[in-house]
């Protein structure tokens, strides 16, 4: 039968929402940018209606008479046509599984619970935070139910933020990732320690700015459809088909956090600019299709190619070249040692690449616990604690240095953790494939040629947005499973030779 | 009969379209100052579609029945409710009077049109603009048709801009007020001119922008409730019920260019700031109510506040502090009749205070004869270039800068024009008013204290909004008619001053 009507109507609408997306994405980039501070219950207002139009169109009953229609068999036979009918079905079994009452509810405490939160943090008390917890968890387990689960309650909370991941699945790869990650940590520990004192000298912002923008744009980043801003908090966002936005914050005391922070979200930019093309455009397909595979993203331009020593053999003369004095007594070696110093500490945001991993684990494993009832709020302080000291050896002092630190909770962001993680399992990965693919690319990077990792990547893997499911994805670019192996592989040869180990 | 529930309704639209208007604004604002070059086109898709929901509601079959409903004897009682039912009969009327083929060809024509315009100015060559002007112009008269007009098809053009105004009405006051400004253009032209030279120096921009905010701040610009940024254009916009935002450019060669553009959006902001209060927030009367009074605002802060002599005494020690070198052979009466020196021109937009008025009336008298035919196409370059011989005393010298030199009648803004020295009239009356009730105005301005003038205008004109129409809330503020004589006696005895005339 030919769906080609309905084909179209579903096109149309798709248009149409993924402009009310980009809209909505504006009224908030703004408001980190440039909004005045008044303008925040204006604000609001705008944004919740367009939130209310688009929530309209994904769950109106024509939504659902068209996506039945166009599921029966053989209708919508190229890829795309599949992945924009697979990507409304999941949106619109999603909102229209979950009763109403519950959305209220959740969106309710999300709202009391983060001011809870934030007061409960100020003054360190996590007493203070533990009813909203208690009554998030217990909602987050209700919508669970609603919506369906295949082993444990927990799979269905993963399961919105990185589609076809289960609790166990996430188990599977995070307990090698434990055991190597603590074994390269204690080999690191027994060394001595590096000196990164040099990081935190006074370095003009603006020239911080040039230098930032410059290895964006040797990366690919381009400037006619993209942008860049400051705001108190750095993400990246999609604000038209030709129009990707980030931001970055120079008020860091530390030169190289501002701008590994600027390269992590260059590389979601550079996502998102070679989602946007000529197959995808005006589609919802024309974005990253996961937390997990953007997160690769970022990470692998952050780390495994910014963090190395063939990276900073181009940039490093030309960083000294822009701040002789700060750096007049550092090394090239020295600097790469400098900005791979591993140390653990007590913040998830602030940690070094080998120990950001345990971070993780160490949610995922609360989050299990709490969401299953294996774990009460009340006991939840001291087993952060408790596995803070068996993972990373150091035990906060506050609640407001441990299990107060992130915002996610308090949001009802359970299930969102994981996908840091698996984002630098995906990443690595990805790389070896790369490495693989291009023999010389070490060269290339000491060459200053990034373009060659970004073309390779936007052939690979930008250029197909969300067309095929992360693991999909994985499984066509490297021709295999997830796989941590890659990812210890990665930390032991680098950590082996940052810090001399045998 | 009761009608709250049409009430209801009716504000309930109202609040939505307020919010998408507002949504409109800052995909605009931020396509003038942030967005990333290649990203035009989506950003017009993004603006269709927002601008299609908009004319979509302010269409709708139940906003003619809630009108219908409302104009009822005694139903809305209150002046806000009796505006809001003006204001969207206004726009329903305009909308479902006018043909869907005519608003398409309209459409269609000003985009074309503004295309060979821009090819006509690049070439100064007027006949390859002559098509594209005599096929709008057939247009207009056929928009004036449709919507209906009093005594000249022009009065529905000037009623779309300046609602209440006709064209014998504007002769009215533009007649005697040519006769006076060519007299005082000649008086002045007798004496020696004044050297305005030390303006074209090297003043550093970042020192031009906290002068320009410290001025805007002391004038009541609030910069938790508004934002100045950078654009190509100067420009005022909306985009939160506590979010006022303008634009200026600092890369004109003469310093008080930029400052005074400053200062003029700073006029249109003030009145958008108190036009949104408790009486009016969410609903379409939170806006100046109309071009004249709008511009009235800017160029009474502009030019009569910030051009004078009291203004210049408590700003010009504080402009020499900023910039020593740039001023020291300056004195404080110098630099208040160089930003007052009066010098015919080719160009509207760089023309002085005084012979200003003269290019709209120039610009008045032919629209009127072009759209009454009058005046045929062919024959519009050499009555541009002959009204400028009489009224200015120049010709231009090619199609550029003369007949070329606005985009507004390619874009089919016929009408528009008289509004800027409209302005002008209702300025001068204005501040008239506010002198009488404030005995020592100059003395406050001298000394620095703005805020003087804005709360007497916030009360007067500002917190009204669009409650009252143009010419009502003139007489209620003023207790008279529209009367050019204040602006004539304004313009005489100022420029008496400056020129040192009898």
């Amino acid at each position: 039968m030919n769906r080609d009507r309905e084909l179209a109507q579903l096109q149309a609408i798709d248009r149409e929402l993924t402009l009310l997306e980009q809209n909505s994405a504006l009224l908030e980039w703004d408001e980190e940018t440039q909004m005045p501070s008044e303008a925040l219950e204006g604000r609001s207002d705008q944004i919740s209606l367009i939130q209310g139009y688009i929530y309209d169109k994904k769950t109106s009953s024509l939504m659902g008479e068209l996506l039945d229609a166009l599921e029966e068999d053989g209708v919508h036979c190229t890829d795309v046509q599949r992945a924009i009918v697979r990507t409304y079905r999941r949106e619109y079994d999603r909102t229209v599984k979950i009763p109403r009452q519950l959305v209220l509810d959740l969106s309710h405490a999300a709202s009391t619970g983060q001011a809870a939160w934030t007061g409960a943090r100020e003054q360190s008390d996590f007493s203070l935070f533990s009813n909203n917890l208690e009554h998030m968890i217990g909602l987050k387990r209700d919508y669970a139910e609603a919506m369906g689960y295949g082993e444990h309650l927990y799979d269905a909370l993963i399961d919105e933020y990185e589609p076809g991941m289960s609790s166990s699945m996430v188990s599977a790869v995070f307990d090698p990732l434990k055991v190597s990650v603590s074994e390269l940590l204690s080999a690191v520990a027994a060394q001595p320690q590096i000196d990164d004192s040099f990081l935190y000298r006074d370095y003009p912002r603006d020239l911080q700015d040039s230098f930032g923008r410059m290895i964006l744009r040797d990366m690919g980043f381009d400037f006619s459809r993209a942008q860049m801003a400051e705001a108190v908090h750095p993400f990246t966002t999609t604000v038209g088909y030709d129009d990707i936005r980030i931001t970055t914050r120079y008020d860091e005391p530390m030169v190289s956090s501002p701008l590994f922070s600027t390269i992590h979200e260059g590389g979601h930019a550079l996502y998102e600019l070679g989602a946007s093309n000529s197959t995808t455009r005006g589609t919802v397909l024309a974005q990253g299709v996961s937390m997990a595979v953007h997160e690769s993203q970022s990470r692998l331009w952050e780390n495994v190619i910014a963090r190395s020593e063939e990276f900073w053999h181009h940039y490093y003369p030309r960083m000294k070249d822009l701040f002789p004095e700060q750096l007049s007594d550092v090394t090239e070696q020295a600097f790469v040692r400098g900005v791979n110093k591993v140390e653990p500490s007590m913040i998830r945001v602030n940690a070094d690449e080998v120990s950001y991993s345990l971070h993780i684990i160490l949610r995922f494993e609360l989050e299990k616990a709490l969401i299953s009832g294996d774990l009460t709020v009340t006991d939840l302080p001291a087993a952060w604690n408790d596995m803070m000291k068996e993972l990373l050896g150091i035990v906060p002092a506050t609640d407001a240095e441990g299990v107060l630190q992130d915002v996610h909770w308090s949001a009802g962001l359970f299930g969102y953790f994981p996908t840091y993680a698996l984002g630098n399992l995906f990443g690595s990965q990805f790389y070896r494939t790369m490495e693989l693919s291009i023999p010389d690319l070490g060269r290339q990077i000491a060459a200053g040629n990034l373009r060659a990792a970004g073309s390779w990547l936007n052939e690979h893997i930008y250029r197909h947005g969300s067309i095929y499911p992360s693991l999909e994805l994985l499984s066509r670019v490297t021709g295999e499973q997830l796989d941590p192996q890659y990812f210890i592989d990665y930390l032991n040869r680098k950590y082996a030779a940052i810090y001399h180990l045998d």
